[in-house]
């Protein structure tokens, strides 16, 4: 479970950075890989990581802005030249449908996959399998925007073999049903239900995505106990009423977010091209402050989200 | 008058070319700049040259293809930015309006300057100020496609100072009615008409752009003598019989155009990621057979178009 940065500028793309997206690599749990945001060239970027398009199977659009949306009629369209690829979600605000059927329309671009667009509008959850599910909520911007919490689901815990010794058990199907928690009965009769024999349930791993909008109460809701939360830092921590007036954040408001709500590590995200080199260094400092655990993110920078209880 | 080519590949963007665009520098002229497609990120390849945004007063749309279009929204919204800048001309095939206008609703993106669009649907002249003329034609691709004619006007003649001489014509606003070929009274009555003391005509220069298509009778007609010709060239000499199929060219097929209809210079672009280095190099060189002032142009090559009789 990994980040990847693909772009992390604000507004209009710049040498530095790129307009906005962001790669959630869930290789090792799902062999997918999902993108939240497809700024303009997006997929060019992706030609200079590990990242193959097939593998993306869901993209997350948290609003219709260009310098967030402009990128998918490329990327879907060269996603469909690459041989046999399976379908693909959009969970957006109302618009992107329309927009990217547009797109291909007019470039009379046939998709060799099935795209399923999913409107976001409510709060709560808005996708689900048995690993993971993932959260929306409404944020505070010029127009519609949505930030997201992706929340693993809690892995069970280990067999406790020293509890189990005296049962004899043999290797082999037997053990593997104990380890799902299921019930077994040995040859000698004796029934022994696993959830008996397992140790405690690891929490899965939540990662949070918010991009554009002001301070606002629902991103403390999406952050909590966040292992990453990804905010937006579009400006500095003595510009709030500038970034309040300009439906941003700074980067100290990031901060008191992630230290309030307990999350474990802050990807200041967003970054103004006002704000290059040594000033970006900056906004890094001032909400280190506040949350030490922050980091100004740059293109392609890539941040590993380890399992709870494991070694970063 | 100078071409900067901005995306030489075709299809998909590649590390080594961008999707398709290339910029007609008109600065000498008439301070304006001039784009032919606006493939996905061309935006960016500006970022990279000294191509200011509110410079570019027309952009021409050879078909809609992705490759060819999918920069125009975010290349309009950030020219917006830039302060005052004048309107825009956007010259297509029918569809371009609808892309725009709808990428640009649903992103909410507020233009600053008016867009005036102009469909492409018949041969002709399609643009006309008293220094160039546009003329386009139908090609033949997988869907409607148009090539280019840029026509510079004439410059007119130098003053025939010695012819002159006997007249005793002071400086001054005299000797400019002659230069520009109008009627003057002298002093003591004798009248000259500055046609008459005019050294003879320089041709403009012509600049013709032919991008998807297979071999077809009006590329020549666009062609005819033209200082330089940017054809596409995504198929390799002894690929006739694939080009044609994919309604494409190959490089001989631009060469023979060059050779047959007396153009000066022929550059090769829209090159497939097929044909990386040295076999975009056997391309060139297939050409050059036919028509040796073949260049095969990469992204950001700048090639100068100097007036005639001047060197280059
Ligand atoms: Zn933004
Ligand atoms: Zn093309």
């Amino acid at each position: 479970m990994e980040l990847e940065f693909l772009g992390t500028g604000a507004g209009q793309p710049s040498k530095q950075r790129n307009v906005s997206s962001v790669a959630l690599k869930l290789l090792d749990e799902l062999n997918e890989i999902w993108l939240f945001d497809v700024g303009e060239a997006t997929q060019h970027q992706i030609l200079r990581t590990n990242i193959r398009l097939r593998k993306i199977t869901k993209i997350f659009i948290s609003h219709n802005h260009g310098d967030h949306i402009f990128g998918l009629p490329g990327l879907l369209s060269t996603r469909s030249f690459q041989g046999d690829v399976g379908p693909l979600t959009i969970y957006g605000p109302t618009g992107i449908e329309q927009f990217v059927k547009t797109a291909l329309k007019v470039s009379r671009t046939k998709i060799s996959y099935p795209i399923k667009y999913v409107v976001l509008s409510e709060p709560g959850l808005i996708c689900e399998d048995k690993d993971f599910r993932v959260y929306t909520d409404q944020l505070e911007h010029r127009i519609p925007s949505f930030g997201f919490r992706v929340v693993e689901s809690s892995h069970s815990g280990e067999l406790l073999m020293d509890k189990l010794a005296k049962y004899h058990v043999p290797n082999g199907p037997l053990l593997g049903k104990l380890k799902r928690g299921e019930q077994v009965a040995l040859a000698d009769g004796t029934v022994l239900n696993g959830k008996d024999f397992l140790g405690p349930e690891k929490p899965g791993r939540i990662v949070t995505i918010i991009y554009d909008t002001r301070s606002t109460p629902s991103i403390a809701r999406l952050a909590k106990n966040a292992d990453v939360l990804v905010h937006e830092s579009t400006f500095a921590g003595n510009e709030a009423k500038m970034a309040h007036n300009y439906y941003h954040s700074t980067a100290v408001e990031a901060a008191k977010v992630a230290r309030k709500d307990n999350v474990k590590k802050l990807c200041l995200n967003h970054i103004s091209a006002r704000h290059m080199g040594a000033e970006a260094k900056k906004l890094e400092k001032q909400a280190q402050k506040f949350f030490p655990n922050t980091m100004l993110v740059n293109d392609f920078d890539r941040v590993n989200i380890p399992m709870k209880g494991s070694k970063e």
